[in-house]
């Protein structure tokens, strides 16, 4: 087999990887919503099996890109693909922690009275989605996806700021709810950032595929693919998946 | 001039930039306090101005990292340097991020009557010395100073909590606290999430210069520097700086 085939190869397996990693934590999501929702106490064990595969495949994916860089030499493209993989992979690590942190908080609430959980359903929706969504774009190169995941985040801050009010307003009138609220209120936050580490994958696609970065503002307007910044050599952006 | 030695003083600037990003995050850290102590509206600004600098910084040294890796194609402990360069960056630009949240927080907090801050001096102080020693062990590739960092995000976590209990505590007992209780319990979120990242950059320093991966619990014991994921040819860790 040619090194180049090896390479194609090792990039696949990267990113099956890397897509496992992603329906790992949207499971851990799932099941740390339904231990909110449904205040089964077994899930909490889940979504800590969970994290433990996560956590895992977090160590195993930077070794496999350094191995990669290390024995292919790659550039443009390709090099591209493989410094977003390093990136996506702490993005859906910590995407991870963030379910932990809210099957945590879920752990105290279902002791307690049942307190109105505000845009938190819809909040979790438009977050999964935005997970998925943002691994699909990668997984395809597919910028036009990737532009709709970063689009969907001011949803997410909407819903979290209505949330908050909300249940301000409730701690206000009624003390007994202050802990519950403040929980409620941290989770609406980890799933603020779930979707900002849901547009940060979606950032990383686009610089991969255009070899542009569009962070911080930077490089709007219209933009065509082009060699980057990892050098001339090719100017394709990396293969998408069969 | 040989290629190693480009090569060599290409990654000295690169150190440069960012431990002149971890000064401007250090910088945008204490302006964002000095907001919340002192109540001066301009520090906003100047918190401001600083992100910029940051979010320049941050696309800078993504480009510079992809451009040294396809022009010098390295292995081992370079190739693990300039990985955890590119880790390193995101935690500097997140640190940010975070002095910019608590900024806002102060900003509202201003035009209210003053509420106890409970532990978050101490926090701040705690969250910049590991900042900036991270750094430090980065700069001089020094493990020992680097398993400090580590070892003092537990202190913080502990310093959030108890924050977090007597802020919980007033709430209760006074419900016109409740607004500014959950800004300040927040800013001691952010600043616990400082304290996180540079944990982070304090883990990769180990793994940059041990070659080994002591995340999430794994690679304890005593270790001895070794090759690495990255290939045998150079079982050197990275150069300190001069």
């Amino acid at each position: 087999m040619t090194m180049k085939r090896h390479f194609d190869e090792d990039l696949q397996i990267l990113r099956d990887e890397l897509l496992r990693m992603g329906g790992l934590c949207e499971e851990m999501l799932r099941q740390a919503i339904e231990l909110l929702v449904k205040r089964e106490e077994s899930l909490l064990g889940r979504v800590k099996a969970s994290e433990e595969r996560v956590n895992q495949l977090h160590i195993d994916i930077d070794e496999h890109v350094l191995r990669l860089i290390a024995l292919h030499q790659p550039a443009a493209g390709d090099l591209r693909l493989l410094a977003a993989a390093l990136k996506i992979n702490s993005d859906l690590e910590r995407i991870g922690d963030q379910a932990v942190n809210i099957a945590e908080s879920s752990m105290y609430l279902r002791r307690q009275p049942r307190l109105k959980l505000g845009d938190i359903p819809r909040m979790v929706e438009l977050a999964s989605d935005m997970v998925r969504e943002s691994l699909d774009a990668f997984a395809r190169c597919d910028v036009e996806l990737a532009q709709k995941v970063i689009a969907k985040d001011d949803e997410e801050d909407r819903l979290k700021s209505q949330t908050f009010n909300e249940l301000l307003h409730l701690m206000q009138s009624d003390s007994s709810t202050i802990q519950r609220g403040m929980d409620i209120i941290l989770i609406a936050r980890n799933l603020e950032r779930i979707a900002d580490h849901a547009t940060n994958i979606a950032e990383d696609v686009v610089f991969m595929v255009m070899g542009k970065d569009i962070r911080h503002g930077a490089g709007q307007g219209p933009a065509e693919p082009e060699p980057g910044p990892a050098g001339p050599e090719q100017a394709e952006p990396p293969a998408p998946l069969p």
